[in-house]
């Protein structure tokens, strides 16, 4: 069984470049969701805890089984621990035979950024050029950088609560050749954006992005409201724009639309992948991409991470699974000599 | 984090004894049974797929959450795979961390058994001296050596569909000092046996054991049926003895009651476990224990083995999680150069 570090995972991106990374990563991601019937979708097994959640999210089709391990902790920043932490692995469906574990805490930034990047490649409008963060924490350049392969953009505006993690995004984006713009709040943020990502991370309702706000037509990417209770982006705006969602059964429990009514529904984001649906900023105004993270995007990502370290030789055998003779002989392995 | 491979899991139980390690296992299943009501039992997440089943089996209490990753998959030994095979994590609850990833494929047939011996403890008779192994797969031999740690067993009875099964048996009971005894079909097994023990592996309705073959008072370890369809003993049967299962919830769905009335209720073995219930064969008569595995003994088989792996110094600690001065910075792991 293959076991990948953070290291691991460092040296594929490296390998492959982050522009080259991306694309893989998002065609892997086009090609799941268009065959969104053949996955067994089962609902994410949450554990509320003290402080936090922890979570498992499975999920299968006739090829591969994955799960990732994921927890949400916000406290946990103030004990230098990160929110998100996540571990990962990769099975064989036929046998059951797991194949691959792996860190999943870099690797879910990566595909939380792409699953953004494709959906905006699909809904917002072509010749975006203005991306408005709202919150910079952990994900923020990782959203830049995945919007970056898609769009051709001339601008960021941000915001955080926190003038600290927007003093490290600034940092950060200095490598990049892309005009960046501090804001006082999130009201001065979304001036003038093609594209809002809202990601923050408190577990409650929040409102930090208004309709009153909104001056025209935008596309709003929705990724921080992802459990019962908490929110991001208030109720009329969600009202007022066409939604979109991942999953639409998982959404109604954790996204936005848990504000809404019971029988509410609206677009998949599969149905627009797969052409079924044509949604765009430039013919529906504005639009709220309601994603909460779904397990086919982990499904993803492990696939295509582990066939990169199978094909450049990255990461270690380990013997995680018994090696035996005889498959019933469990107990050779541990008799007494 | 730490990780722990099958060379691991053998040199723990090793360093122990065999005898200390299964003394140990049971204190630690009967402690966790024991504070019961202080778990967070999440049902398992079954993915039933083309050949089998592959299950998340999650749990936590305030202090740790684990979960194990098991498959069954009964076609398996023909292109030599194990049946079962299975990986587990075990977390810290208030931050959500990862603690330890380990193989748990031998740890499933340890914390088997030893379930199967503590719960024979209270529900057996005191001097039971037969044990009959109906299965002789990959966990009959860790039955044994659990069950004699409790009973002074004078002899086993066996059968099993498979001949070469038994004689993979035989080859490993050599190095005991214990009468076995191999026989025609579970009829014959069955014979003047004090404890029972079902182990079959097919994913279906069967009927290993019937009314009519148990001549006396018996106390009957049925672990084989574990899931929906597949069930081991003849409903009659079931019926006519005093049931103890370990959580009612889960064995409607996955046990032998599983072919009962919808309304049926029987004894949760935490209440015997705790001497709020005194049951057994001397008073009750013949007793089924419907065990299909539970959550809880693998929280208790992985905060054993962690507490051990870290006072024995074994297992290696991989770097399957960020470490980062600003935690809010987990794009500094992959910045440019």
């Amino acid at each position: 069984m293959k076991v990948l570090e953070i290291e691991d995972i460092k040296r594929i991106v490296e390998k492959l470049g982050y522009k080259d990374f991306y694309s893989m990563l998002i065609r892997t991601l086009e090609e799941d969701y268009s065959n969104w019937e053949s996955f067994d979708k089962t609902p994410r097994v949450a554990n509320h805890v003290d402080g936090g959640v922890i979570e498992l999210m499975p999920i299968s089709n006739d090829k591969l089984y994955t799960f990732k391990y994921v927890n949400g902790h916000p406290k946990n920043p103030a004990q230098n621990k990160m929110t998100v932490m996540a571990t990962g692995q990769l099975s064989e469906v036929s046998t059951g035979e797991p194949l691959m574990f792996t860190e999943m805490t870099l690797l879910t930034a990566f595909r939380t950024a792409a699953n953004s990047a494709m959906a905006a490649k699909y809904l917002a409008k072509k010749d975006s050029k203005i991306l408005t963060l709202i919150g910079t924490g952990a994900q923020s350049e990782f959203q830049y950088l995945a919007f970056s392969q898609i769009f051709d953009l001339e601008e960021i505006r941000y915001f955080d609560t926190d003038p600290k993690a927007m003093d490290k995004f600034e940092k950060n984006m200095k490598q990049f050749d892309i005009k960046i713009t501090r804001c006082k709040d999130s009201r001065e943020a979304a001036m003038g954006a093609d594209i809002i990502t809202t990601c923050t991370a408190d577990k409650r309702y929040q409102t930090v992005l208004t309709r009153d706000m909104i001056l025209g037509d935008v596309y709003i990417n929705g990724i921080g409201g992802d459990c019962p209770g908490k929110t991001e982006i208030e109720k009329e705006l969600v009202e007022s724009s066409t939604v979109v969602c991942e999953f639409l059964e998982q959404c109604k429990i954790e996204g936005e639309i848990q504000q809404l009514d019971k029988d509410f529904t609206c677009t998949e984001l599969y149905e627009v992948i797969r052409g079924e649906k044509k949604i765009n900023v430039e013919t529906h105004g504005t639009i709220v991409f309601d994603s909460v993270g779904f397990a086919i995007e982990d499904y993803s990502v492990l696939r295509l991470i582990y066939k990169l370290a199978n094909e450049l030789n990255i990461g270690k055998e380990m013997n995680l699974l018994p090696e035996l003779d005889d498959v019933k002989d469990l107990f050779s392995l541990v008799e007494k000599k």
